[in-house]
C-alpha cells in the first residue's frame, strides 16, 4: 500500500524479536519495504549512520528519515499508515497498550534472556522467578483471544519476544498448566497468518540467539 | 479546563522528577486536578490499588481510570486534552520526541542517580562517565531554545530529571564550559513559568532524594 514515491527500508538481523515486531506491523499495514540484513559482529556503515546512538537494529528508514527503537517504530508506522490500526483509538485503551508493551520490555525481555541463556545456575533461577512473576501479570491481563481482543495489537506484537524465546530455548516458559491463557495465546499468535509470514525457520532463530549470546559474552570479557 | 464533570486525581511524592513531569504537563494543559501525596515508606492502599504492577508513583486517575508510568501518562494527557500540544503533530517529529524521551529514561536516569548518590567511588566514576556520554548526545540534539523549539515539549518535560539531580546533588553535571547548550537550556527550562510553578523548594527536593536513597539502600540489605 506504500505509494510508489515512498521509499521504505528496514535494517535488521533475522531472528531478532525486535526486528520481527516491525515486520509484523508492516505486514499488517501491507506496506512494501526493502529489507537489508545487517551483521551483529560487523555492523554496516548504514546502521552506524542511521542509529549512531544505539548502533542497534531494527532501523526503519522512510524517505531517508531513520527511526530506531522498535516500539517507537511501531507508533510511527501506526501514525503514518492509518489503516489496520495497531493501537486502539480510545486514549485510555492506548495508554494501557503502551503500559503493557513497556512492561514487556522492562520486566520480561531481560529475565527471559537470562533465564534461557545464563550459564550461572543461581542467576538463571533468579531470572526465571522474575520472569514467572511478570508472565503472571500478563496471564491476568489476557481477557480475550489476543491482548488486542479478536485481532492482534500493539501489546501482542511487543510480546513476540516471549514465544520466540520459548521456541529457541526449548523451555517450558508457559505450559498449559502454568499459564493456560498465555499458552493458548502463544499458539494463536504464532498461527496468525501475518505472524507466520514473518517468522524465520527455527534454525535461523537459533543462529541469531547463539550469535547474540556470543557477542554479549565477548563484550563482557 | 477540565470540565466540572471530570475527576482528575494525581498520586505522587513531592520531589519525584516523575511526578513533576506529570504536573508540568497538567499545568501546560490547564487541567485542574486533586493532588494526593503518598508515602514512599508506607505506600497507601490507593496506590497499591491503582498501580498493583509497579506500586510506584505517579499515578493519574481520570474518572476512576488509573494510568501509571510517567511517559505513558504524558501521552494520555496529550491525547485527552488536545490544546497546547506536548508532542509535535508530524509523525516523524513525534517519533524523534519519543526516541529522546526514552533515551533519557534508559541512558540518563540511572547513571545520574548513581553519579550523585553512590557511595562507592569507582562505581560513581563509571556512572558519571556514562552520564556524560549520554548528555553529550543531548547537547548535540539541542538546536533551539528548548528541545521542542521555542516552547517546551515532551523531551523537555522528560528531561526535568537532569536539572533536578543537578540542583539536589549540587553537582556540576553541566557547566557552561562542558555542555554550554544544556547549561543554558537548564536555566531557561527552570525559569519557564509552568516549570517554576511546579518545582518544590530545594529542601523538599532534597528530602525526597534522601528518603529515596535510604529506601533503596534498605531494600538492598
Amino acid at each position: 500500500m506504500a505509494s510508489s514515491e515512498e521509499e521504505v527500508t528496514l535494517l535488521g538481523v533475522v531472528g531478532s524479536p525486535f526486528l520481527h515486531r516491525v515486520q509484523i506491523a508492516l505486514t499488517l499495514k501491507r506496506v512494501e519495504y526493502k529489507y537489508v540484513e545487517d551483521d551483529l559482529n560487523n555492523k554496516s556503515d548504514l546502521l552506524l549512520k542511521y542509529n549512531p546512538v544505539y548502533k542497534m537494529i531494527p532501523v526503519l528508514v522512510h524517505n531517508e528519515k531513520p527511526i530506531s527503537e522498535s516500539l517507537v517504530i511501531l507508533e510511527y508506522i501506526d501514525e503514518t499508515w492509518k489503516h489496520n490500526p495497531i493501537l486502539p483509538s480510545d486514549p485510555y485503551q492506548r495508554a494501557l497498550a503502551r503500559f503493557w508493551a513497556k512492561f514487556i520490555d522492562d520486566k520480561c525481555v531481560a529475565p527471559a534472556w537470562k533465564s534461557a541463556f545464563m550459564a550461572d545456575e543461581k542467576a538463571r533461577e533468579k531470572a526465571t522467578e522474575e520472569l514467572f512473576e511478570a508472565l503472571n501479570f500478563l496471564e491476568n491481563e489476557l481477557k480475550e483471544k489476543f491482548f488486542g481482543g479478536e485481532e492482534i495489537n500493539f501489546v501482542d506484537i511487543a510480546a513476540v519476544f516471549i514465544p520466540i524465546i520459548q521456541e529457541v530455548a526449548e523451555m517450558q516458559l508457559f505450559t498449559s498448566e502454568k499459564f493456560p491463557k498465555l499458552f493458548k495465546w502463544s499458539q494463536d499468535f504464532y498461527n496468525h497468518p501475518v505472524v507466520k509470514e514473518n517468522m524465520p525457520p527455527k534454525d535461523q532463530l537459533f543462529a541469531y540467539f547463539k550469535a547474540r549470546a556470543q557477542s554479549l559474552a565477548a563484550n563482557k570479557k
